[in-house]
């Protein structure tokens, strides 16, 4: 008897974490001669837990399948649930029930970190107690942090986003040149500066804007910044700043933290801040010159406006191949990606021990920042471009994006 | 002699304000039996109050004037300059002066309430002293409020990056359906509604998120509010609520004012904070739930990724159409648009009395908001849906938008 697939997202979602979905489903439902029914389960692990889950043939046949490779957030729902260090607690029993009772004998779990911490804990599980169900993971974070791939699908469409939404930013501050301004830029990444970075790639050329930026694997000087700002707006009017959302003091503490813990308003609610609202204040207070604070906020991981071809191919191609690779065999592994050196943009697909992923996290190697810390090298855009190339068709109805939704 | 034409752009940028200098400038390029040099004035009035001109003609022989079409921000610069209300300032002399050092003829400024100010003030000071060149307002704002118009470009661009976006909000926000959430999307407009409403796009059916949308048109209740949100909780889990950043009591305080004078960072710098932001903390106090707020920020008016191929065209014939009219000798006009009732969208293009126009605001109609002030009806529904019609291929380089910068 032929054994079912089940597939599931974890995780904050992406632009492209239902083109994984999408290369997972398309994959196993055309290999029907190896696997029998392949299920998605709702919100992750823990909705399966409850037994939420879902026939994915049906979407085939409707056509719905092929709209969910251009929705971004993710189809299927995530969760952010933990499983215990403990492989003993008795919540792996009860998963490995719900697994026999749909007969699962290949697993799927599109994710970043955490996910990967799922993927290695069931996997070792199931050595310990002699299953044979294959558990593989298959990458996603916009943040580009997971170790033992070259980069990661979702980052290179967030980082399309940041680059051109930057340039607008640029454009826009730029129309009333003959006054000075600052437009500070706050990007997600609360600990590798990936995402940040990438607003490297708005500039047309040498000493365009953004003239600063910042990542959180420097140490953040609030003077040094001030300094910086001020020697930026002798070459330039419209000075725009990126700065990642987890810029810290090199000591653990975020600089948004430098304001939350005071702000109080009429009522006495506490009001939370971001570190681009911070740094407003503090250069309009230091400088006394025009200064905007813009969160680019969820909108970075959920435009569709602004896919890169390239990320969804790879996408799909990295479901695809973890599909096929379970079926010959592997388990406790992660699709990775292995970047084929030469003039041309080329990466391999590989499979890495889960086990060496989870838990671990990929900086922006310090070489590829400048060393006054408040610019990346020529070594991240030749990374980088490469990943934000070619535009997506979206299909639209009534002049909006036409989307995928679970019934 | 041929007379020359001169044309500016003033205050807040769009999508489209350059469409509509394209409009101006290619007319005005290809009626050379009528014209002569056909000038740009750099940081509008202002910037030609200091000589600030440029030769628009080989923008167009080097192709830089096409790529203008789909350029966001000013291309011109901007500025925003209010001539005196004493027409016997000798402000009006220096200008006048100008004109005549250049041979202007024709006179074409793009702008909101403040620009069509300056063409009234300037017209009106022509017809003083006997002058004969021609001023002609060309609409933008994407604050739609400009009256005798049936809408302003701008705004269908404007409204089509809120509603896709705030649709992408909304299925990000909706990945962990298995816990409440509120997500609070600020969106511009200080004192009319109209983008803000234009989120109720974002609905694919009825009791589809946005579940709750604030206008400043009518008087904000921050218990009405609360008391909404909780609810609407009740009907869905994951709420996504619009306002305008201009949300009021109806008695001239801004909601965000109840924060901003308040809130200090452990410096001692005020902390100003918006209005979504206020919220976030006001719900998350009261109700307990999830929170978020996602301010659109100046992303709203200068993405090129969601150009409304509608007002595009209806920018760049608004620019055209000033220009055959003030061939035609009228002067102190405004372009704007006059929707023809029928099945189909269609706009004819008129001129109305520009001092009948400036320094006033039309709000979104009463009657268009649900009797409860938390919702939009039908009819606005069916006025802003033409608008966002149609995609625009922006030209991209090297995985991004290319824009015209003026050297």
């Amino acid at each position: 008897m032929k054994k079912n697939v089940i597939v599931g997202q974890s995780g904050g979602p992406t632009a492209v974490i239902n083109a994984s979905l999408y290369g997972v489903v398309y994959e196993a439902l055309n290999r029907e001669d190896s696997f029998g029914t392949v299920y998605g389960m709702i919100n992750g692990i823990e909705g399966f837990l409850n037994g939420q889950v879902m026939d994915m043939e049906p979407l085939e046949l409707s056509g719905e399948l092929e709209l969910i490779k251009t929705t971004p957030g993710s189809y299927l729902g995530s969760c952010r649930y933990k499983l215990p260090e403990d492989l003993g607690d008795e919540v792996y029993g009860r998963l490995f029930d719900k697994f026999e009772e749909y007969n699962i004998g290949y697993f799927f779990y599109i994710g970043g970190n955490d996910s990967m911490d799922t993927v290695s804990k069931l996997s070792r599980y199931a050595e310990s107690v002699g299953s044979d169900i294959r558990f593989m993971g298959i990458p996603k974070t916009i943040d580009n942090d997971l170790v033992n791939t070259d980069h990661t699908p979702g980052f290179g469409s967030a980082a399309k986003y940041v680059a051109s939404t930057v340039r607008e930013i640029a454009v826009d501050a730029s129309v009333y040149d003959n006054k000075k301004s600052v437009t500070i830029v706050e990007i997600m990444g609360r600990h590798a500066g990936w995402l940040t970075a990438a607003s490297a790639l708005a500039r047309r050329e040498e000493g365009d804007n953004p003239l600063l930026i910042y990542l959180p694997e420097t140490a953040f000087d609030t003077e040094r910044f001030i300094s910086d700002v001020s020697l930026a707006l002798e070459k330039i009017s419209n000075l725009v700043v990126c700065i990642s959302e987890g810029i810290n003091d090199g000591n653990g503490t975020f600089i948004c933290e430098l304001a939350s813990d005071v702000g109080v308003d009429t009522f006495g609610h506490k009001m939370l801040t971001g570190s681009g609202k911070y740094l407003e204040n503090l250069v309009k207070e230091r400088l006394g010159v025009k200064v905007r604070s813009v969160e680019l906020n969820v909108c970075q991981r959920c435009s569709s406006a602004m896919l890169s071809a390239t990320d969804q191919k790879e996408a799909i191609a990295s479901g695809a191949y973890g599909v096929k690779c379970a079926l010959e065999g592997e388990s406790g592994k992660m699709v990775a990606f292995c970047r084929v050196p030469g003039e041309d943009y080329w990466v391999d697909y590989v499979t890495e021990d889960v086990n060496l992923i989870c838990n671990q996290e990929k900086a922006v190697p310090s070489e590829w920042i400048t060393e006054n810390g408040s610019d990346v090298g020529r070594e991240f855009i030749e990374y980088a471009l490469p990943l934000i190339q070619g535009k997506v068709n979206v299909p639209s109805k009534d002049g909006l994006p036409l989307f995928a939704y679970r019934k």
